[in-house]
């Protein structure tokens, strides 16, 4: 049994806190959280202790890894804790807002021996998977274009935004990730555009974007699109489709149920997609969990790794350029 | 260039004569309707004369096949008049809502050497046939179920039910015959049930049942379900559904067009069916038109033939004798 | 914290231990198994203590209910003993094979104010559950036809089938007992047929069928069909149909992913539909827990009672004795 | 009833002619084929005589519109002569390959009072018509996004690729026109990449490309993206999707028939879609040669105009200007 610690007992926290109690070959070790009474809430439910302060936690004999779940500038710093106290790490994305601290952060952590892995927990989705195999078994012949669609149901609160590095860090950076995993090889070249559309005050006073669209490109042309926007009337959609020179496969949305309606006004209409990420990527937390475990217990390679967070940061950043200047930026531009 | 008269002008008579007038190796040589301007209508549009009477279709030498598509009474007298003029016949089902005068018939025209090729134009909806031609090829090893869904849009008038025989020769007489068709060999048993469930004060009145449930099995026990209702909200719902030892293959609904809806209200929401036989027919009442050019032309014996006429009628006898007597109706005891 | 003992520790039996052991309010309290070393195994899963025999299981202040997953010819036994201590049940179906038995039993435990819940999980089911509650809002109007199709991915091993009651008693009740969930009024009449299509040989020795469809009529005309098969070889199949008045709603199939596959032979083809019960059901089975808790909780209904249990043995009673004698049964005729 | 002429008796001619002579409102005049074999050929289809030349079209009192389907270096030129006698024209796209020609064409024809219609025709598909009148109608709310997916069943032959102005010009200058229609403003922004990998040593040798990503914007901030391939081994691949700030729209593919099969391999497969332009835009074709009828009857404007042919090439050009200089176009950089 696997004794893993969560840092982080927000809505994402607490989910994985659940997810590691209920798998089969892992224990929730103990969990903290700077807002006490939230730590203590969910030690409860599982029936631990919550520990007082992340050192101790990194310092526990009683703690085998640690899964890190806290604010966006909390991470890198714990990350390396973690790897200097020899302890495993899962931690959710993104490594930081800022390429240079991720930079320095990977000089003290990449290669010390210390499985790190990020929190990219699309590629866990069984549909995505199930595309991504196909596609990787050669069923569609030679990939030639991905196209993904990733749209959230409504706009954060004001206050997640101003905190959340803008739409390209924050949300496109999921789809970043998708992307490189998808391909099968590195974008070298990124295009993309920024509107205003849903909330122009908002995103103008912080100078931010709510819908978005970006193409790259890759080394051997192969070809690339994303499509975001923070607004999806109908719930939370999340496509990707491969094409490929022997055909093609789709990753399509997963209903609440498959119960459809017919009358004088439609046919075969479902319900809304799901809401969110905690209830469309509910199989894909717990394969991530799974596969981290997995990882540690037969001591194989994480299958999203630092360089791949900081990757999907450095082509969030190569997408910000090509917004501000309206060209193509060369991912070497960037880092 | 074969020359095909239309008997009768009315909304299926003016249908089947744009459509041979369109089929590239056949001709409109007349139209008849007992109400002259009907067929003199028609016959404008195509630029033709109009008949004056039945009498002078059959013994034209202009016309080298005839379209009965007037009203049911009539059919059998004028297949007897085309067999005994020569002229190969495409009639409208049924023959006769009387099982005793279509046997009467039969004995007059069956075997005479004239093609008579009977209206039941489910058999060449292309998806009707594509799910046949799959069984039949072995697709889905040996067939076990065939599951027939039948719904017209809505009750038709009054009058029409009075003369219409009732539901069972009227309207699941097309389903007897697309059931023989996907089974492949004949049913043996029959069992049915009959309900008043959308004008239960007409149904009394008339008699009759404007909604059912059909059991059949063949000697082999092969086993087919029929549902039927006059009243489908959604458009003309008319699907079949072949079960067998390496599979299932289905033939279902075409929508108007492939848009679909997404809203806070519902997902993948398609517009209603098409309305009624007309609009979702028109590809297989195209394709009747062209196996009776076809068989005619090439000597080939028709593909719907008098005798599958006469045992979708026998199906329907013995499925209201069901109905009457609450039991299993062997299908030997009617005819 | 409800503690709930599983007696029975089968495949079904260690799924409802660890779905108990999962929920918020509830706690497994012991398992019980006649082959002490599967009680043991789940015991061990789960950090609890195995029951020695069932009689310490009934008589333990530390049980609050139990939950009956042993083989059939113990049901009836357990739920009297059960009912005797006072503790609610949560019983697999089906109560028993025999009749007799089962009216025997309803003496012994109905009405006796502690809470009896049948294993018919499908009511629970999200999509079926979506399209009875539409129905059942009025949303399709009046309803007129339920259309249940239940086909199993492949006929189980000799010795279930022995043992199993057959087709009717076995499987059928399930959507007997759906029909009944569906209709919201009792069936008062059955027709059936049983055929030999899959396995002959073995149905001949068992006097068994392998496949099934069935007609029932209520008494106020509502008309239902349930078509069954033991090979599905596409995956288990299970879907409803509700047509009314107004509309219709249908509850289909779940896939094991939403990947679909384009090429030159096919498209938007799914991966083949969930194996079985245990997968399809997944969501139900935990619902169906959850209901149980919260019955016994709130004081509340169980949605799934005794007599439900003894309905849909009545149902399947009057279907093999529709078969036998080739004829509509009234289910009065039964019980 | 409106005398037609076509000229041009290739493919998409012939298939003109037949649509003109089947029109209620419409007879086929006269066709001419710079090869006489090919218009004798089809006017002996239709019963008609061919023209000998060109100018005996323009200059026949029997002729009353032109449709062009001739190659398109003649297209201008025939535009222009059908203008100077009077005669309104259907022409099939691109007017020309040369902006400059088609500038100057325009400065010859446009509003001189006669019509022209250019032949977009995917504008008159029902499945893009719905989705277009949805939106329009405020279904989704404010337009935010269009994405267009547009590939070709394979690789056309070497001759006609050298001929076509390659991709952008010829194919994806549909889906310019397309964008502008569901967009319902002008595009004033064209990013745009081109790749090689279908057949990279021909479109080496052409200097052309067989996949390209476009992305646009408009003046208010609308986003479009288009994707196109000259190889979908699956069938022709038209979708359009439309996403507003209330919901989504989506035209997908039409099947050839509504057939599904379900085997050990896969569930409800469908038959890969149909071939090309002719079979999928066969509803479209119809629709387009009516409205060009009715706007001649009723002296309407016809739906799609000169200066839309001018401005679906206008973006094609800054399309490839983009894609020779790696950076976003203004469209006023083009004209």
């Amino acid at each position: 049994m696997l004794k893993i610690a969560v840092l982080g007992c927000g809505r994402i926290g607490r989910m994985h806190a659940s997810n590691i109690a209920a798998h089969p070959r892992a224990r929730l070790a103990t969990v903290y959280d700077i807002h006490a009474p939230s730590a203590e809430d969910v030690a409860e439910t599982h029936g631990i202790s919550a520990a007082e302060n992340p050192e101790s936690v990194f310092s526990s004999d009683d703690v085998d890894a640690v899964l890190i779940a806290t604010v966006t500038p909390t991470h890198a710093d714990y990350i390396e804790a973690a790897v200097a106290a020899g302890k495993p790490v899962l931690c959710e994305k993104p490594i930081d807002l800022s390429l240079a601290r991720v930079n320095a952060c990977a000089e003290r952590v990449v290669g010390k021996g210390v499985p790190i892995q990020i929190g990219f927990n699309r590629r866990f989705d069984p549909s995505h998977r199930a595309a991504h195999d196909a596609a990787a078994a050669g069923e569609i012949g030679d990939l030639q274009q991905v196209i993904i669609t990733s749209r959230d149901p409504g706009m954060p609160p004001r206050s997640y935004c101003a905190e959340s590095g803008g739409l390209f860090r924050d949300m496109v950076i999921h789809d970043f990730d998708l992307a490189r995993f998808m391909l099968g090889e590195e974008p070298v070249e990124v295009f993309a555009i920024g509107g205003r559309l849903i909330d122009p005050a908002l995103m103008d006073e912080l100078d931010d974007h709510d819908t978005s669209m970006v193409i790259m490109r890759t080394a051997s042309g192969k070809q690339c699109h994303i499509n975001t926007s923070r607004l999806s009337t109908y719930g939370y959609d999340q496509r990707v489709e491969l094409l490929g020179t022997d055909g093609m496969v789709q990753s399509l949305n997963r209903k609440p149920n498959e119960m459809r309606r017919f009358s004088a006004n439609h046919v075969e209409a479902a319900e809304p997609y799901l809401e969110f990420f905690i209830e469309r990527y509910r199989e894909a937390f717990d394969a991530e969990i799974d596969a981290f475990v997995d990882s540690i217990e037969n001591n194989r390679q994480v299958q999203v790794d630092f360089e791949d967070g900081r990757k999907a940061l450095v082509l969030a950043e190569a997408a910000l350029k090509s917004v501000a200047e309206g060209r193509v930026v060369r991912v070497d531009e960037i880092g």
